[in-house]
Protein backbone atom coordinates (compact mmCIF):
# COMPACT_ATOMS: atom_id res chain seq x y z
CA UNK A 1 0.00 0.00 0.00
CA UNK A 2 1.07 3.54 -1.00
CA UNK A 3 1.87 6.21 1.58
CA UNK A 4 -1.72 7.27 3.24
CA UNK A 5 -2.77 9.68 5.43
CA UNK A 6 -4.91 9.45 8.17
CA UNK A 7 -8.77 9.33 8.16
CA UNK A 8 -11.09 11.73 9.63
CA UNK A 9 -11.93 9.21 12.31
CA UNK A 10 -8.12 9.04 13.59
CA UNK A 11 -8.14 12.54 14.34
CA UNK A 12 -7.95 14.13 17.61
CA UNK A 13 -8.18 17.79 18.34
CA UNK A 14 -5.13 18.51 19.66
CA UNK A 15 -3.25 16.60 17.38
CA UNK A 16 0.02 18.59 15.92
CA UNK A 17 2.68 17.99 13.60
CA UNK A 18 5.84 19.66 12.64
CA UNK A 19 7.75 20.13 8.78
CA UNK A 20 11.23 21.81 9.39
CA UNK A 21 13.39 23.05 7.11
CA UNK A 22 16.64 25.51 6.74
CA UNK A 23 16.24 28.41 4.33
CA UNK A 24 18.96 28.66 1.66
CA UNK A 25 19.42 31.46 -1.42
CA UNK A 26 19.27 28.65 -3.60
CA UNK A 27 15.30 28.06 -2.30
CA UNK A 28 14.65 31.94 -2.65
CA UNK A 29 16.15 31.60 -6.26
CA UNK A 30 14.66 28.47 -7.67
CA UNK A 31 11.42 30.31 -5.81
CA UNK A 32 11.17 33.47 -7.28
CA UNK A 33 12.08 31.26 -10.86
CA UNK A 34 8.83 29.02 -10.36
CA UNK A 35 6.44 31.63 -9.16
CA UNK A 36 7.76 34.61 -11.10
CA UNK A 37 8.09 36.78 -8.35
CA UNK A 38 11.70 38.54 -8.94
CA UNK A 39 10.65 41.55 -6.13
CA UNK A 40 14.54 42.67 -5.88
CA UNK A 41 13.81 42.06 -1.72
CA UNK A 42 14.33 38.95 -2.37
CA UNK A 43 16.82 38.63 -5.29
CA UNK A 44 19.03 41.66 -4.79
CA UNK A 45 21.40 42.11 -2.39
CA UNK A 46 22.36 45.23 -2.70
CA UNK A 47 18.76 46.73 -3.38
CA UNK A 48 17.59 44.91 0.27
CA UNK A 49 20.40 45.83 2.43
CA UNK A 50 18.73 49.53 1.83
CA UNK A 51 15.23 48.42 2.89
CA UNK A 52 14.44 48.25 6.50
CA UNK A 53 14.67 44.57 5.87
CA UNK A 54 18.65 44.77 6.15
CA UNK A 55 18.83 42.07 3.17
CA UNK A 56 17.19 39.07 1.35
CA UNK A 57 14.36 37.95 2.77
CA UNK A 58 12.72 34.67 1.67
CA UNK A 59 9.29 34.94 -0.34
CA UNK A 60 6.00 34.50 2.56
CA UNK A 61 4.24 32.12 0.58
CA UNK A 62 7.98 30.04 0.54
CA UNK A 63 7.39 29.95 4.11
CA UNK A 64 3.94 29.30 4.09
CA UNK A 65 4.85 25.70 1.95
CA UNK A 66 6.22 23.97 4.39
CA UNK A 67 2.30 23.88 6.39
CA UNK A 68 1.81 22.98 3.26
CA UNK A 69 4.33 19.94 3.26
CA UNK A 70 2.71 18.85 6.82
CA UNK A 71 -0.78 18.93 5.83
CA UNK A 72 0.62 16.97 2.80
CA UNK A 73 2.81 14.64 3.94
CA UNK A 74 2.07 14.09 7.77
CA UNK A 75 -0.94 15.60 9.45
CA UNK A 76 -3.94 14.68 7.51
CA UNK A 77 -1.15 13.55 5.21
CA UNK A 78 -1.83 12.40 1.68
CA UNK A 79 -5.45 12.07 0.66
CA UNK A 80 -6.22 15.43 2.58
CA UNK A 81 -7.95 18.19 -0.19
CA UNK A 82 -6.63 21.83 1.01
CA UNK A 83 -9.74 23.92 1.40
CA UNK A 84 -8.53 26.98 2.45
CA UNK A 85 -5.48 29.03 4.45
CA UNK A 86 -4.83 32.31 6.04
CA UNK A 87 -1.88 33.04 6.27
CA UNK A 88 -0.13 36.84 8.50
CA UNK A 89 3.26 37.76 8.24
CA UNK A 90 4.28 38.51 10.86
CA UNK A 91 8.18 38.97 11.01
CA UNK A 92 10.73 38.32 7.53
CA UNK A 93 12.89 34.73 6.84
CA UNK A 94 16.18 35.35 6.28
CA UNK A 95 18.75 33.24 4.26
CA UNK A 96 20.24 30.28 6.66
CA UNK A 97 17.68 30.97 8.63
CA UNK A 98 15.77 27.18 10.20
CA UNK A 99 12.04 27.86 9.31
CA UNK A 100 9.89 25.36 11.61
CA UNK A 101 6.17 24.78 10.30
CA UNK A 102 3.56 23.64 13.37
CA UNK A 103 -0.33 23.03 12.33
CA UNK A 104 -2.35 22.17 15.52
CA UNK A 105 -5.80 19.99 14.69
CA UNK A 106 -8.76 22.81 16.56
CA UNK A 107 -11.92 21.18 15.13
CA UNK A 108 -13.30 18.39 13.21
CA UNK A 109 -16.60 18.74 11.48
CA UNK A 110 -17.92 15.31 10.73
CA UNK A 111 -20.73 15.84 8.62
CA UNK A 112 -18.77 17.97 6.35
CA UNK A 113 -15.16 15.75 6.66
CA UNK A 114 -13.28 19.32 7.44
CA UNK A 115 -10.89 19.65 9.82
CA UNK A 116 -9.43 22.91 11.00
CA UNK A 117 -6.06 23.97 11.98
CA UNK A 118 -4.11 26.70 13.59
CA UNK A 119 -0.59 27.19 11.62
CA UNK A 120 2.54 28.72 12.64
CA UNK A 121 5.89 28.83 10.81
CA UNK A 122 8.76 30.12 13.51
CA UNK A 123 12.31 30.84 13.60
CA UNK A 124 13.19 30.10 17.09
CA UNK A 125 10.98 31.36 19.13
CA UNK A 126 9.81 34.11 17.04
CA UNK A 127 6.91 33.28 15.25
CA UNK A 128 7.38 34.38 11.71
CA UNK A 129 3.82 33.30 10.27
CA UNK A 130 0.26 32.67 11.76
CA UNK A 131 -2.83 31.31 9.86
CA UNK A 132 -5.47 29.08 10.13
CA UNK A 133 -6.30 26.11 7.58
CA UNK A 134 -9.18 24.10 6.41
CA UNK A 135 -9.04 20.61 4.98
CA UNK A 136 -11.31 17.71 3.74
CA UNK A 137 -9.95 14.70 5.17
CA UNK A 138 -11.35 11.14 3.72
CA UNK A 139 -13.45 8.93 6.03
CA UNK A 140 -13.46 5.32 6.68
CA UNK A 141 -17.12 5.19 6.07
CA UNK B 1 15.16 53.48 -14.68
CA UNK B 2 15.07 50.75 -12.19
CA UNK B 3 11.92 48.52 -11.30
CA UNK B 4 10.18 50.67 -8.37
CA UNK B 5 6.89 50.00 -7.12
CA UNK B 6 3.86 52.22 -6.29
CA UNK B 7 3.81 54.96 -3.33
CA UNK B 8 0.68 55.32 -1.42
CA UNK B 9 -0.73 58.11 -2.74
CA UNK B 10 -0.57 56.67 -6.38
CA UNK B 11 -2.83 53.78 -6.06
CA UNK B 12 -6.43 53.75 -6.75
CA UNK B 13 -9.13 51.42 -5.48
CA UNK B 14 -10.03 49.25 -8.91
CA UNK B 15 -6.38 49.37 -10.18
CA UNK B 16 -5.78 45.95 -10.66
CA UNK B 17 -3.16 44.10 -11.97
CA UNK B 18 -1.83 40.68 -13.22
CA UNK B 19 1.29 38.03 -13.91
CA UNK B 20 0.24 34.51 -15.87
CA UNK B 21 2.21 31.79 -16.62
CA UNK B 22 1.62 27.87 -17.50
CA UNK B 23 2.51 25.41 -14.51
CA UNK B 24 5.18 22.98 -15.59
CA UNK B 25 6.14 19.42 -14.12
CA UNK B 26 9.57 20.88 -13.71
CA UNK B 27 7.69 23.29 -11.48
CA UNK B 28 5.75 21.03 -9.14
CA UNK B 29 9.08 19.00 -8.70
CA UNK B 30 11.13 21.99 -7.89
CA UNK B 31 8.38 23.53 -5.42
CA UNK B 32 7.91 19.85 -4.08
CA UNK B 33 11.97 20.16 -3.38
CA UNK B 34 11.57 23.58 -1.93
CA UNK B 35 8.96 23.08 0.57
CA UNK B 36 9.38 19.67 1.31
CA UNK B 37 5.72 19.10 0.16
CA UNK B 38 6.08 15.69 -0.89
CA UNK B 39 2.19 14.84 -1.04
CA UNK B 40 2.11 12.26 -3.76
CA UNK B 41 -0.73 14.14 -4.93
CA UNK B 42 1.84 16.71 -6.93
CA UNK B 43 4.96 13.97 -7.29
CA UNK B 44 3.54 10.46 -8.05
CA UNK B 45 1.39 10.20 -11.40
CA UNK B 46 -0.18 6.84 -10.45
CA UNK B 47 -1.08 7.24 -6.97
CA UNK B 48 -2.34 10.80 -8.32
CA UNK B 49 -4.39 9.02 -11.21
CA UNK B 50 -6.03 7.06 -8.86
CA UNK B 51 -7.53 10.11 -6.87
CA UNK B 52 -10.71 12.44 -7.33
CA UNK B 53 -8.16 14.63 -9.25
CA UNK B 54 -7.48 11.75 -11.95
CA UNK B 55 -3.63 12.70 -12.36
CA UNK B 56 -1.38 15.18 -10.58
CA UNK B 57 -1.79 18.56 -9.25
CA UNK B 58 -0.20 21.67 -8.46
CA UNK B 59 0.99 23.02 -5.05
CA UNK B 60 -1.92 25.39 -4.50
CA UNK B 61 0.91 27.21 -3.06
CA UNK B 62 2.47 27.40 -6.05
CA UNK B 63 -0.38 28.75 -7.51
CA UNK B 64 -0.75 31.05 -4.41
CA UNK B 65 2.94 32.42 -5.60
CA UNK B 66 1.41 34.28 -8.87
CA UNK B 67 -0.53 36.12 -6.64
CA UNK B 68 2.75 36.96 -4.78
CA UNK B 69 4.48 38.14 -8.18
CA UNK B 70 1.76 41.03 -8.78
CA UNK B 71 2.09 41.90 -5.58
CA UNK B 72 6.26 41.86 -5.55
CA UNK B 73 7.19 43.04 -9.24
CA UNK B 74 3.63 44.98 -10.33
CA UNK B 75 1.34 46.50 -8.10
CA UNK B 76 2.29 47.84 -5.19
CA UNK B 77 5.58 46.27 -6.89
CA UNK B 78 9.06 46.43 -4.57
CA UNK B 79 9.06 48.33 -1.51
CA UNK B 80 5.16 46.98 -0.10
CA UNK B 81 5.46 44.52 2.34
CA UNK B 82 3.21 41.70 2.54
CA UNK B 83 0.94 41.93 6.08
CA UNK B 84 -1.92 38.88 5.02
CA UNK B 85 -3.27 36.52 2.42
CA UNK B 86 -6.02 34.15 2.83
CA UNK B 87 -6.54 31.65 0.11
CA UNK B 88 -9.55 29.66 -0.77
CA UNK B 89 -8.52 26.79 -2.91
CA UNK B 90 -11.71 26.10 -5.26
CA UNK B 91 -10.17 23.33 -8.13
CA UNK B 92 -7.29 22.07 -9.27
CA UNK B 93 -4.29 23.45 -11.12
CA UNK B 94 -2.73 20.57 -13.78
CA UNK B 95 0.44 20.15 -15.25
CA UNK B 96 0.32 22.44 -18.28
CA UNK B 97 -2.74 25.01 -17.40
CA UNK B 98 -1.91 28.08 -17.67
CA UNK B 99 -2.56 30.44 -14.62
CA UNK B 100 -3.40 34.29 -14.32
CA UNK B 101 -3.40 35.81 -10.60
CA UNK B 102 -5.13 39.20 -10.81
CA UNK B 103 -5.10 41.57 -7.91
CA UNK B 104 -7.69 44.34 -7.50
CA UNK B 105 -7.28 46.76 -5.15
CA UNK B 106 -10.10 47.22 -2.93
CA UNK B 107 -9.31 49.62 -0.18
CA UNK B 108 -6.95 52.15 0.97
CA UNK B 109 -6.18 52.90 4.90
CA UNK B 110 -4.12 55.86 4.48
CA UNK B 111 -3.32 56.45 8.06
CA UNK B 112 -2.04 52.86 8.42
CA UNK B 113 -0.21 53.01 4.63
CA UNK B 114 -2.55 49.76 3.98
CA UNK B 115 -3.83 48.60 0.69
CA UNK B 116 -6.49 45.79 0.67
CA UNK B 117 -6.89 43.49 -2.41
CA UNK B 118 -8.76 40.55 -3.42
CA UNK B 119 -7.19 38.13 -5.34
CA UNK B 120 -8.07 35.02 -7.70
CA UNK B 121 -6.29 32.86 -10.03
CA UNK B 122 -7.67 31.50 -12.93
CA UNK B 123 -7.41 28.60 -15.43
CA UNK B 124 -9.49 29.86 -18.64
CA UNK B 125 -12.75 30.58 -16.99
CA UNK B 126 -12.98 28.98 -14.06
CA UNK B 127 -11.43 30.42 -10.63
CA UNK B 128 -8.98 27.87 -9.18
CA UNK B 129 -7.89 30.06 -6.11
CA UNK B 130 -9.85 33.15 -4.34
CA UNK B 131 -8.86 35.39 -1.61
CA UNK B 132 -7.85 38.40 -0.03
CA UNK B 133 -4.99 40.49 0.95
CA UNK B 134 -3.34 43.34 2.73
CA UNK B 135 -0.23 45.25 1.90
CA UNK B 136 1.60 48.14 3.77
CA UNK B 137 2.80 50.60 0.83
CA UNK B 138 5.62 53.19 1.40
CA UNK B 139 4.18 56.66 1.20
CA UNK B 140 6.05 59.36 -0.37
CA UNK B 141 5.25 61.73 2.42
CA UNK C 1 -4.10 45.06 -17.17
CA UNK C 2 -1.20 42.16 -18.00
CA UNK C 3 1.83 43.30 -18.71
CA UNK C 4 2.15 44.11 -22.45
CA UNK C 5 5.53 45.38 -23.94
CA UNK C 6 5.52 49.13 -25.73
CA UNK C 7 4.76 49.76 -29.19
CA UNK C 8 7.36 51.10 -31.59
CA UNK C 9 5.29 54.20 -31.73
CA UNK C 10 5.14 54.62 -27.97
CA UNK C 11 9.40 54.58 -27.67
CA UNK C 12 11.93 57.04 -27.61
CA UNK C 13 15.27 57.77 -27.86
CA UNK C 14 17.11 57.89 -24.67
CA UNK C 15 14.50 55.70 -23.24
CA UNK C 16 16.15 53.18 -20.94
CA UNK C 17 15.53 50.36 -18.26
CA UNK C 18 17.28 48.22 -16.10
CA UNK C 19 17.31 44.76 -14.08
CA UNK C 20 19.35 43.52 -11.53
CA UNK C 21 19.89 40.73 -9.45
CA UNK C 22 22.51 39.19 -7.08
CA UNK C 23 24.84 36.33 -9.07
CA UNK C 24 24.01 33.37 -6.86
CA UNK C 25 26.34 29.75 -6.52
CA UNK C 26 22.93 28.28 -6.92
CA UNK C 27 22.42 30.23 -10.27
CA UNK C 28 25.51 28.96 -11.50
CA UNK C 29 25.11 25.30 -10.86
CA UNK C 30 21.75 25.79 -12.41
CA UNK C 31 23.21 27.70 -15.44
CA UNK C 32 25.69 24.98 -16.03
CA UNK C 33 23.00 22.15 -15.62
CA UNK C 34 21.08 23.95 -18.07
CA UNK C 35 23.58 24.78 -20.90
CA UNK C 36 26.54 22.40 -20.39
CA UNK C 37 29.10 24.43 -19.52
CA UNK C 38 30.36 22.94 -16.95
CA UNK C 39 33.92 24.70 -17.45
CA UNK C 40 35.76 24.64 -13.98
CA UNK C 41 36.17 28.08 -13.75
CA UNK C 42 32.40 28.21 -12.71
CA UNK C 43 32.17 25.26 -11.05
CA UNK C 44 35.22 23.79 -9.53
CA UNK C 45 36.48 26.45 -6.90
CA UNK C 46 39.51 24.64 -6.08
CA UNK C 47 40.37 24.88 -10.02
CA UNK C 48 39.47 28.79 -9.81
CA UNK C 49 41.33 29.54 -7.08
CA UNK C 50 44.49 29.06 -9.26
CA UNK C 51 43.27 31.08 -12.64
CA UNK C 52 43.90 34.44 -12.60
CA UNK C 53 40.28 35.48 -11.54
CA UNK C 54 41.41 34.03 -8.20
CA UNK C 55 38.30 31.91 -7.70
CA UNK C 56 34.52 31.05 -8.90
CA UNK C 57 32.87 33.34 -12.26
CA UNK C 58 29.48 33.42 -13.17
CA UNK C 59 28.98 32.50 -16.96
CA UNK C 60 29.51 35.61 -19.48
CA UNK C 61 26.20 34.31 -20.42
CA UNK C 62 24.38 33.79 -17.53
CA UNK C 63 24.98 38.02 -16.72
CA UNK C 64 23.92 38.53 -20.48
CA UNK C 65 20.57 36.90 -19.98
CA UNK C 66 20.00 39.71 -17.51
CA UNK C 67 19.66 42.08 -20.83
CA UNK C 68 17.38 39.55 -22.50
CA UNK C 69 15.53 40.15 -19.15
CA UNK C 70 15.40 43.76 -19.57
CA UNK C 71 14.54 43.61 -23.17
CA UNK C 72 12.00 40.99 -22.65
CA UNK C 73 9.74 42.28 -19.23
CA UNK C 74 10.20 45.62 -19.41
CA UNK C 75 11.96 47.71 -22.65
CA UNK C 76 10.20 47.35 -24.85
CA UNK C 77 8.60 44.21 -23.23
CA UNK C 78 6.34 40.86 -24.38
CA UNK C 79 5.88 41.16 -28.22
CA UNK C 80 8.97 42.29 -29.37
CA UNK C 81 11.48 39.75 -31.04
CA UNK C 82 15.51 39.52 -30.23
CA UNK C 83 17.43 40.09 -33.95
CA UNK C 84 20.74 40.59 -32.47
CA UNK C 85 23.29 40.95 -29.92
CA UNK C 86 26.57 42.04 -29.23
CA UNK C 87 28.78 41.12 -25.83
CA UNK C 88 32.26 42.07 -24.82
CA UNK C 89 33.23 40.80 -21.65
CA UNK C 90 35.03 43.52 -19.85
CA UNK C 91 35.66 42.33 -16.25
CA UNK C 92 34.61 38.99 -13.95
CA UNK C 93 31.21 38.70 -12.02
CA UNK C 94 31.76 36.41 -9.09
CA UNK C 95 28.76 34.94 -6.48
CA UNK C 96 27.30 37.29 -4.71
CA UNK C 97 27.93 39.89 -7.31
CA UNK C 98 24.77 42.33 -7.99
CA UNK C 99 24.46 42.76 -11.91
CA UNK C 100 22.47 45.50 -12.98
CA UNK C 101 21.60 45.45 -16.87
CA UNK C 102 20.70 48.01 -18.28
CA UNK C 103 19.22 49.14 -22.36
CA UNK C 104 19.08 52.75 -23.82
CA UNK C 105 17.36 52.98 -26.72
CA UNK C 106 19.62 54.53 -29.47
CA UNK C 107 17.91 54.58 -33.12
CA UNK C 108 14.58 53.30 -34.45
CA UNK C 109 13.94 52.14 -37.69
CA UNK C 110 10.52 52.94 -38.10
CA UNK C 111 10.26 51.14 -41.83
CA UNK C 112 11.68 48.41 -40.35
CA UNK C 113 10.19 48.38 -37.29
CA UNK C 114 13.35 47.89 -35.14
CA UNK C 115 15.01 49.34 -32.12
CA UNK C 116 18.73 49.69 -31.43
CA UNK C 117 19.58 49.87 -28.06
CA UNK C 118 23.10 50.44 -26.05
CA UNK C 119 23.51 47.47 -23.15
CA UNK C 120 25.68 47.06 -20.38
CA UNK C 121 25.92 44.88 -17.00
CA UNK C 122 27.76 46.60 -14.12
CA UNK C 123 28.71 45.29 -10.79
CA UNK C 124 28.68 48.88 -8.76
CA UNK C 125 30.53 51.39 -11.17
CA UNK C 126 32.70 48.22 -12.98
CA UNK C 127 31.01 47.80 -16.45
CA UNK C 128 31.07 43.93 -17.42
CA UNK C 129 29.16 43.43 -19.93
CA UNK C 130 29.28 46.07 -22.65
CA UNK C 131 27.16 45.64 -26.25
CA UNK C 132 24.75 46.47 -28.68
CA UNK C 133 21.27 44.71 -29.26
CA UNK C 134 18.53 45.18 -32.45
CA UNK C 135 14.51 44.13 -31.49
CA UNK C 136 12.02 44.31 -34.02
CA UNK C 137 8.77 46.15 -32.30
CA UNK C 138 5.08 45.64 -33.24
CA UNK C 139 3.42 48.53 -34.34
CA UNK C 140 -0.01 49.62 -33.82
CA UNK C 141 -0.54 50.34 -37.26
CA UNK D 1 46.21 16.97 -13.79
CA UNK D 2 42.73 18.63 -13.66
CA UNK D 3 40.61 19.19 -17.30
CA UNK D 4 42.44 21.51 -19.47
CA UNK D 5 41.97 23.20 -22.63
CA UNK D 6 43.99 23.71 -25.87
CA UNK D 7 47.03 25.87 -25.69
CA UNK D 8 47.56 28.30 -28.49
CA UNK D 9 50.01 26.56 -30.40
CA UNK D 10 48.00 23.89 -30.61
CA UNK D 11 45.30 25.46 -32.01
CA UNK D 12 44.62 25.33 -36.19
CA UNK D 13 42.31 27.38 -38.39
CA UNK D 14 39.35 25.52 -39.35
CA UNK D 15 39.20 23.10 -36.03
CA UNK D 16 35.84 22.71 -35.27
CA UNK D 17 33.64 21.35 -32.10
CA UNK D 18 30.02 20.66 -31.31
CA UNK D 19 27.94 20.65 -28.10
CA UNK D 20 24.34 19.65 -28.66
CA UNK D 21 21.38 18.78 -25.95
CA UNK D 22 17.70 19.06 -26.52
CA UNK D 23 15.88 21.63 -24.95
CA UNK D 24 13.26 21.05 -22.13
CA UNK D 25 10.68 22.71 -20.79
CA UNK D 26 12.62 22.81 -17.64
CA UNK D 27 15.67 24.38 -18.99
CA UNK D 28 12.84 27.17 -19.72
CA UNK D 29 11.61 27.51 -16.67
CA UNK D 30 15.04 27.69 -15.16
CA UNK D 31 16.34 30.11 -17.24
CA UNK D 32 13.65 32.26 -16.29
CA UNK D 33 14.50 32.03 -12.75
CA UNK D 34 17.95 32.54 -13.34
CA UNK D 35 17.82 35.72 -15.33
CA UNK D 36 14.68 37.11 -14.60
CA UNK D 37 13.70 36.89 -18.32
CA UNK D 38 9.67 35.73 -17.13
CA UNK D 39 8.74 36.92 -21.18
CA UNK D 40 5.07 35.20 -21.64
CA UNK D 41 6.32 33.71 -24.91
CA UNK D 42 8.57 31.38 -23.05
CA UNK D 43 6.69 30.79 -19.96
CA UNK D 44 2.98 31.27 -20.59
CA UNK D 45 1.74 28.44 -22.98
CA UNK D 46 -1.25 30.19 -24.24
CA UNK D 47 0.16 33.95 -24.65
CA UNK D 48 2.80 32.42 -26.66
CA UNK D 49 0.01 30.63 -28.86
CA UNK D 50 -1.24 33.40 -29.91
CA UNK D 51 1.97 34.89 -31.37
CA UNK D 52 4.03 34.54 -34.85
CA UNK D 53 5.70 31.47 -32.56
CA UNK D 54 2.47 29.33 -32.17
CA UNK D 55 3.82 28.38 -28.86
CA UNK D 56 6.75 28.48 -26.30
CA UNK D 57 9.75 29.17 -27.32
CA UNK D 58 13.09 29.05 -25.59
CA UNK D 59 15.23 32.04 -24.46
CA UNK D 60 17.84 33.07 -27.46
CA UNK D 61 20.78 33.53 -25.06
CA UNK D 62 19.60 29.95 -23.58
CA UNK D 63 21.02 28.31 -27.14
CA UNK D 64 23.54 31.10 -26.61
CA UNK D 65 24.52 29.34 -23.74
CA UNK D 66 25.49 25.90 -25.97
CA UNK D 67 28.21 28.24 -27.82
CA UNK D 68 29.28 28.90 -24.53
CA UNK D 69 29.70 25.00 -23.47
CA UNK D 70 31.72 24.25 -26.67
CA UNK D 71 34.11 26.90 -25.65
CA UNK D 72 34.46 26.13 -21.67
CA UNK D 73 34.45 22.65 -22.20
CA UNK D 74 35.71 21.43 -25.47
CA UNK D 75 37.58 24.05 -27.83
CA UNK D 76 39.42 25.59 -26.74
CA UNK D 77 37.96 24.73 -22.99
CA UNK D 78 39.09 25.24 -19.77
CA UNK D 79 41.62 28.24 -19.19
CA UNK D 80 40.68 30.13 -22.48
CA UNK D 81 38.77 33.59 -21.62
CA UNK D 82 36.01 34.79 -23.67
CA UNK D 83 36.70 38.25 -24.57
CA UNK D 84 33.83 38.28 -27.24
CA UNK D 85 30.55 37.16 -28.54
CA UNK D 86 27.92 38.17 -31.49
CA UNK D 87 24.56 36.60 -32.23
CA UNK D 88 21.89 36.76 -34.90
CA UNK D 89 18.96 35.02 -33.55
CA UNK D 90 17.60 34.04 -36.90
CA UNK D 91 14.84 31.14 -35.73
CA UNK D 92 13.24 29.85 -32.77
CA UNK D 93 14.16 27.00 -30.55
CA UNK D 94 10.90 25.02 -28.97
CA UNK D 95 10.51 22.62 -26.05
CA UNK D 96 11.89 19.57 -27.75
CA UNK D 97 14.21 21.12 -30.18
CA UNK D 98 17.74 19.57 -30.41
CA UNK D 99 20.01 22.10 -30.85
CA UNK D 100 23.56 22.05 -31.68
CA UNK D 101 25.83 24.91 -31.18
CA UNK D 102 29.25 24.48 -33.75
CA UNK D 103 32.50 26.61 -33.43
CA UNK D 104 35.02 26.94 -35.74
CA UNK D 105 38.31 29.02 -35.52
CA UNK D 106 39.02 30.93 -38.17
CA UNK D 107 41.60 33.21 -37.35
CA UNK D 108 44.75 32.99 -34.55
CA UNK D 109 46.52 36.25 -33.38
CA UNK D 110 49.58 35.43 -32.00
CA UNK D 111 50.72 38.36 -30.37
CA UNK D 112 47.22 38.84 -28.99
CA UNK D 113 46.89 35.24 -27.98
CA UNK D 114 43.50 35.54 -29.32
CA UNK D 115 41.29 33.18 -31.69
CA UNK D 116 38.50 34.12 -33.63
CA UNK D 117 35.28 31.59 -34.05
CA UNK D 118 32.38 31.78 -36.46
CA UNK D 119 29.38 29.99 -34.33
CA UNK D 120 26.00 28.61 -35.25
CA UNK D 121 23.30 26.88 -33.33
CA UNK D 122 21.59 24.35 -35.40
CA UNK D 123 17.93 22.51 -35.31
CA UNK D 124 18.27 20.02 -37.94
CA UNK D 125 19.44 21.62 -40.88
CA UNK D 126 18.33 24.81 -39.95
CA UNK D 127 20.25 27.84 -38.20
CA UNK D 128 18.97 29.12 -35.43
CA UNK D 129 21.78 31.53 -34.45
CA UNK D 130 24.63 32.55 -36.08
CA UNK D 131 27.36 34.49 -34.74
CA UNK D 132 31.22 35.59 -34.07
CA UNK D 133 33.74 34.81 -30.92
CA UNK D 134 37.26 36.48 -29.71
CA UNK D 135 38.91 34.17 -26.95
CA UNK D 136 42.29 34.54 -25.38
CA UNK D 137 44.04 31.36 -25.06
CA UNK D 138 46.78 30.33 -22.94
CA UNK D 139 50.14 29.61 -24.77
CA UNK D 140 52.52 27.41 -23.74
CA UNK D 141 55.56 30.13 -23.80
Amino acid sequence: MAREGYFLEDLRTGQAAEFAKTITEADIVSFAGITGDTNPVHIDAVYAEATIFKGRIAHGMLSAGLISAVFGTILPGPGAIYISQSLRFKAPVRIGDKVTARCTLTEIEAPKKRAKFTCECRVGDKIVIEGEAVLMVPSRG
